[in-house]
């Protein structure tokens, strides 16, 4: 299975990158961008076909290594392999 | 509208990170875990209602300065404001 995972900082935590991507995209004369956050995406291969259980894996990924909960937020996404 | 725009390595670039990745998923015992590939998500909300406009400057966006297109792709995904 493909496995998709999102990993963005969680709303209240300042995102100085977005700020700084947001404040040079204004310099450059889009001066309508707002509110840039910037995220990982991480993609990769499963073994297995059980939907359910490899989201469940994937979670445990997350919560192990992927994203740093404290301060992030992870969406999780598992489609066919391609 | 809200922009979303994903940026990966091209496939022919080696992907450090993802190997580091993948290599940590196994030492943690997700031995089934291949190809993994890290990219950025990069939302935002840019004004106007014409999607064809606004994907037309996101694109613009990314060959100046959200990805480096000798080394990467990009991905641009619009959808109605939030």
């Amino acid at each position: 299975m493909k496995a998709i995972v999102h990993v963005f900082l969680k709303p209240g935590v300042l995102d100085v990158q977005g700020k700084a991507v947001e404040s040079a995209l204004h310099g450059l004369g889009w001066t309508g961008v707002e509110g840039v956050r910037i995220g990982r995406v991480i993609e990769f291969d499963i073994g297995g076909s059980d939907r359910a259980a490899a989201e469940a894996e994937i979670r445990a990924m997350c919560e192990k290594l992927l994203a740093n909960t404290v301060i992030e937020a992870y969406r999780v996404d598992v489609g066919p392999a391609p």
